[in-house]
């Protein structure tokens, strides 16, 4: 079974995307029914269908998808007010592409519960 | 200034808190006013302000976060149902505690927008 997700059709050209962030390991792109002023979709270019299948040798690539959001964050004009990762996991989770990726949320109070 | 925070003193057994899991750089605890069936804070041991204090040398330390946020959801019978996780960092994020702090929430179908 093809691996391929809408994710990586975007990361390859397929399907476009409005990219704020591109190396060899993660992309982030713009989501296209953003819920705040900021919205943004951090994904790595293995295509994990989502947290519950990354293991120990994905410490690194979990570790560098928090660091490029951050700094995602910061290109945004986010670090002084504020913002929220969210990562859904799964039919619970809300969870609609199965490829990995955290929403990137600011610009605006983010309310408590988160969903 | 002493970098003690609210989670220092839980993990260091001033305060009391319900451990869900402990090991030498993480620990998870219940969130005392949970917004789910589930609701755990997962924290490094390492007093972090926030993810925006997290630095490159951080990296393995934040995927070890993710993973062993995925294995505590596990370990709540989350796996199958789903579950979503979330970092705040600031003021607009809704960040409370300034230590570096993932909330993993399940039990429930978690909705849109993520607060």
């Amino acid at each position: 079974m093809s691996q391929e997700t809408l994710f990586t059709r975007i990361i390859n050209g397929q399907i476009p995307g409005k990219f704020v962030h591109r190396d060899e390991d993660i992309v982030a792109i713009r989501d296209i029914n953003p819920q705040a002023p900021t919205h943004v979709l951090v994904i790595p270019v293995k295509p994990l269908p989502s947290l519950a299948e990354a293991g120990p040798e994905d410490e690194a690539l979990l570790g560098r998808l928090l660091l490029t959001a951050k700094r995602v964050a910061e290109q945004e004009g986010l670090a002084e007010g504020g913002y929220r990762l969210v990562i859904n996991v799964g039919g619970q989770g809300g969870q609609t592409v199965p490829h990995l990726h955290v929403h990137l949320l600011g610009g605006r109070q983010m309310t408590w519960p988160p969903g």
